[in-house]
């Protein structure tokens, strides 16, 4: 019998669910069946977005939804009422439930949540305290709206478990490193983990000889170096400030520089509480800066469309950030690329931002077609590459959601006798 | 009639002078009539270097110096009374002092330093006090002691001045950037000055054409992406921390891991004076980090030869962060490069990096010879390619005294007039 799984994604103002079922052939893909998401909690009226087979909601304004609790709550009673859902008619139907979290520290792979792995979670988070909040706050609404559902971690920083150790340390005292765990994690890992699959279905070669240089461009960005289907760099490290620049976030600076920014910079920031430790400077480095502090705006459509001279810098310095790990990563694999791969908000639709970053590696052998560049990607994989290039450039979209409840089928035998 | 020019560079525990005399007929090439050193002002006692024509000192213990004035004052009475060195007989003979300032701001050449620029070299030493301290220092000294002598101010800044906007600006407030001078400047400049001229002199291609990634690597280092014989790109930053990692500095690492090593990072450091503003985190990671602090030792030799565990892991990190500037800096020239350029202490002698570097881009076209790689180099410039390399590789003996004096001569006419 099918079992329902949901993927939840909790950032600080929107709970996104998607409702998937667990296929009744022998296939490795959850069938979707749904998806849910409460935004705007930060700024009432929250709204609801709704999908169901061919029922669509835009934007019903939610008044007494408050908290990400409230937004949790209330997609579960939607779930549970909506006559075109007939697989999950009551809270026991969901069987598993998927949380992405951000920071995982030395988890080398999902977890089920129990008292022992929430309490390590939460401590793990000191290290990336804005980035793991939301993801523990509702873990707690789900446990308790869910108790026979079984609570799953999935962490960001788990596929970049395979980084080697020149790469993944920091040339700091050894001891503070150690007792502080300060090392490069990597983050962006569910999205990888998805793009490696996607691109192993759509060239028919397996995932683990697979060579791929992956960027997951959104407000958050990274970069990462693929061998054999394995992280084996990335661009983000102890945290996802470091490596590119994001909306808000400033990327990799020099180390020195916040200590000319503010004097206060290792203070305490005026929204961090007893349980949320940030410093004046991380807040800054990931809350004011990024594209947002060089043009005013955080949509990155905008900045590529515009011709004021703010906003050509913004494009410009991060079309020359990603380049300093494109072409990297290309020699840490030795010229042996499968593909080039483009992913996320701006991946997907930057046709702008993709052609000058392949027009930066032209003397390695990428080259895109203008047409299929231009052309709105409908596919999980597009190729947008020239039918001469020496090397694919691919765009894919892709579901993080749906690799979390991809991962339930792998993992679902290793849960037995867990919690 | 030809004139004496000295080249200065002050360390915290150092001074180095080197003399010239400028040249008769109409080369640009100053003529090296001597060097002095004196060494372990912080471990006294400090010693004598000295090297002019055939007479050579080495070690010679000097109890009575104790401060850079005394190591100053003292090469200065050997040079006059040296009998081997009739060109420099009093201290009037001295037309020219140059100074290497590590972090001259905005100024994108060098300058003669009068009252006003001494000023605001100071106050642009706020943004690398541990780097310009000791240079500051001893412009006083020589201008008590010399005064009819021209001071000039050769910075590691100026020749990364052509930096485009979209690489010079980090992703910060623009507000507090432009108020506090908050950009990547980029240092070593007079070196990679001195590698255009004398990479153009072996190649027999005037500078304005020449395509180069350099590197310097010694106890500080830097790579460079020379484009037309201007510096495109560079690894370090704000300040030298950024980039590279070195004898006991961390290189670039995630913005936000000191507030995560010490919760004093912002803090003043107990070396710290009235003079000297620097806080605890710029401390740790400039002088306690680096190789040192993975492997005990600042000395790369010791390091590269060794079998330790640790020792590997500092060599391999240290090669891989090289590598992440060398394929960016290939695709920034488009694979137009004249030359990959080796310099500073272990870019000569670090053989057996050279090949690890080398090695690791294989796959863009450069290639190195195992018998030209291993021997000594003697010369300004070594060709150590394998003879079918699609691109040169090239270990330059750096030389930032005589590109001061070289600058001298350019640099005379525009001295016109000034102070």
């Amino acid at each position: 019998m099918p079992e329902i799984i949901l993927s939840i994604n909790a950032g600080s103002s929107s709970v996104r669910i998607s409702v998937y079922k667990t296929p009744e052939d022998h296939s490795s893909v959850p069938a979707q069946l749904a998806e849910a998401t409460v935004e705007g909690l930060t700024a009432p009226p929250a709204t609801l977005q709704y999908e169901c087979g061919d029922e669509k909601i835009k934007g019903k304004e939610l008044e007494a939804v408050k908290s990400q609790e409230d937004g949790f709550r209330y997609i579960l009673d939607h779930l549970t009422n909506d006559k075109g859902l007939p697989e999950l008619n009551q809270k026991e139907d969901i069987r598993f439930t998927c949380h992405r979290v951000v920071h995982g520290g030395d988890y080398p792979r999902s977890q089920v949540i129990d008292k022992e792995t929430y309490h390590h979670i939460e401590e793990l988070s000191d290290l990336a305290p804005l980035h793991n909040a939301p993801a523990l706050s509702i873990v707690h609404s789900v446990a308790n709206n869910l108790p026979h559902a079984k609570n799953i971690a999935y962490f960001d920083s788990a596929f970049h478990n395979t980084l080697p150790d020149y790469i993944r340390t920091y040339p700091i005292d050894r001891e503070v490193a150690k007792k502080n765990k300060l090392r490069k994690y990597g983050f962006h890992g569910i999205s990888y983990s998805f793009i490696v699959h996607a691109v192993s279905a759509y060239l028919k070669k397996p995932a683990d000889q697979l060579n791929i240089i992956a960027l997951h461009l959104g407000s958050g960005a990274s970069a990462c170096c693929i061998k054999g289907g394995k992280s084996l760099d990335t661009s983000m490290g102890l945290t996802p400030l470091a490596g590119l620049p994001g909306a808000t976030r400033s990327g990799s600076i020099d180390p020195s520089l916040m200590f000319h920014f503010t004097h206060s910079a290792g203070k305490p920031s005026r929204s961090s509480s007893e349980k949320m430790h940030i410093t004046q400077a991380e807040e800054i480095l990931n809350q004011n800066s990024g594209w947002k502090s060089l043009t005013g705006t955080t949509d990155f459509g905008k900045i590529s469309s515009s011709d004021r001279e703010e906003d050509k810098l913004a494009f410009n310095v991060f079309v020359d950030r990603i380049l300093n790990y494109v072409a990297p990563y290309f020699t840490k694999l030795n010229g042996e690329v499968d593909a080039l791969v483009f992913a996320g908000g701006i991946g997907e639709r930057g046709d702008k931002l993709r052609k000058a970053v392949v027009q930066g590696v032209k003397c390695l052998g990428f080259a895109i077609d203008d047409t299929k560049n231009s052309t709105q990607v409908e596919n999980v994989v597009t190729d947008i590459s020239t039918n001469n290039a020496k090397y694919k450039t691919l765009v894919v979209q892709t579901d993080e959601q749906m690799e979390m409840a991809r991962g339930v089928l792998v993992d679902k035998d290793g849960f037995v006798g867990k919690k």
